[in-house]
């Protein structure tokens, strides 16, 4: 199949209890295809400035990701600047300079408009509809989101919601946007929002991924040293859809291998600041933190 | 084998955004030996006042649970108020009236001696090895605490770890025993005092166990109706070792098995106040949840 992302690209300072990135390469859609790019062939639609260095996109290349839908507007590119406690479940956000950002109009390239999968990625839900709507007839339509758009344009956000399949956010958002405490009575709220499927992020504790057919449950992986959580949410998104996008199916089997392989992209992605721990990632690696979550998860039937 | 515990029988009075309920049957004996008397016979020591009412013991007794060592002091039985809020993650204390426990000596009968697995619930680490040093030879014990003792009586704490094979407490009491925030670090921390199996607790999060193996994690079974979390660490305690206990083993295979039906022992205890839900529970629904839990986690190898 072929996969489309929409989303951000950024420039991170990022301050965490074990260290500092000053300007670092970050933003969704670079997480996204990066984690992607080890199960398919990504497509990115962003915008930089003109101080975005070709180091950057030689490495977006490097990775196999499609930048033809990558624009270059004259001004800076966005820039994000957070800060995480001891508690890394959260950031705090410093700064946030939407430059380039602000006035981006997402123009899909010809050879984008028949991507069967589209992962929407944390903007303003009606620039993700402006750019579903260049799609012609997309297979499956993946979403991500946040409280500022929940508080600030939740009629937006609903209208992007129906003609989502799946929708991947935080714990406290889908309590937020649901209006409702209990998760599971949340997720049941926003299903019928559109989404059949929502996968409930929750940062060290893992995702919960609710559906027709019940609940699924992947555990976070235990990580000795977790160096920067900056677009674990993202490298969770890229890894789920992309082996989605990669096995060509959405049955059951696949839905909960794709929930491993996104977990495992997250947790690579915490090891390091900015995508450093995936600059050196190769596909063995993931393989084999695929079997530890199976180790870390299993036990046996009773009798 | 045969189990024994040492732990408080109490009267809770309990607020959640849910409800309330006063002066309910409470205390972690009490909860341990009701959750662990599905899968065993459990031996209790604790102690109550001359206002405990016979019908407690009566369903004590009608679950199996033998009260040789439940001694009757004159005086008010232990009282414990407390309340949670929207997050039923974390209660908070408003009261407690210690009454009989404040000078509590368990003795154990002799038909107690010789006790194959002891639970140490959660009193001071001084009683705990009170109780434990008039047990002939052990072959398991295992031990809770809280924050209160680790920040009040360490020193003593710690001695009782010497002496624990299985520790299960909180996560943040598990950092705060450690004084280190990176959960697996403090686990390989807290083992090197003594436990060799740990496990963390993490409420509606579920439970991780670390032990020389490597790390299990079992999931909360997501409720749409959670309405008083009271109880709910030491009915896990309960399927844990009274699992364990019914066994009569510690591989592998019977110590992840045992995680799982203490969360299941512990999202039962937590769809009603008190002891209410278990009142009516049978082991046909405990083995049905059982089969919840594997269809909540289950997940394809890759090929």
């Amino acid at each position: 199949m072929s996969l489309l992302v929409v989303g951000s690209v950024a420039f991170d300072t990022v301050k965490t209890p074990f260290g500092e990135a000053e300007d670092v390469l970050g933003g969704s859609a670079t997480y996204f295809s990066t984690a992607a790019s080890y199960f398919t062939d990504v497509r990115m639609v962003a915008v930089v400035g003109s101080d975005f260095p070709e180091k950057h996109i030689n490495f977006l290349k490097s990775r196999n990701v499609d930048v033809a839908g990558l624009q270059r507007a004259s001004g800076s590119t966005f820039r994000w600047k957070g800060e995480y406690g001891y508690d890394l479940n959260e950031a705090k956000t410093l700064e946030t300079r939407l430059n380039v950002f602000e006035t981006f109009k997402p123009t899909i390239p010809e050879t984008y408009r028949t991507s069967d999968v589209v992962f929407l990625a944390n903007i303003d839900p009606v620039l993700q509809r402006e750019v579903l709507h260049q799609i012609e007839r997309p297979k499956l339509v993946a979403c991500d989101t946040m409280n500022f758009w929940i508080g600030g344009k939740k009629a937006e956000l609903i209208k992007t919601l129906a003609e989502t399949d799946i929708l991947l956010i935080n714990e406290s958002e889908a309590r937020e946007l649901a209006d409702e405490p209990n998760l599971v009575r949340a997720a049941r709220i926003i299903q019928k929002m559109g989404p059949k499927t929502l996968i409930v992020k929750r940062g060290e504790y893992g995702a919960l991924m609710f559906h027709a057919d019940g609940v699924f449950s992947a555990p976070a992986y235990p990580l000795e040293s977790v160096f920067d959580p900056t677009g674990a949410g993202d490298s969770f998104a890229g890894g789920f859809v992309g082996y989605l996008d990669n096995v060509k199916n959405l049955n059951e089997t696949s839905l909960r291998q794709a929930m491993i392989f996104g977990s495992v992209m997250a947790s690579f992605n915490v090891e390091d600041f900015s995508l450093n721990r995936m600059r050196s990632l190769d596909y063995k690696e993931i393989e084999s933190r695929y079997r530890e979550f199976r180790r870390l998860t299993f036990f046996e039937d009773i009798v």
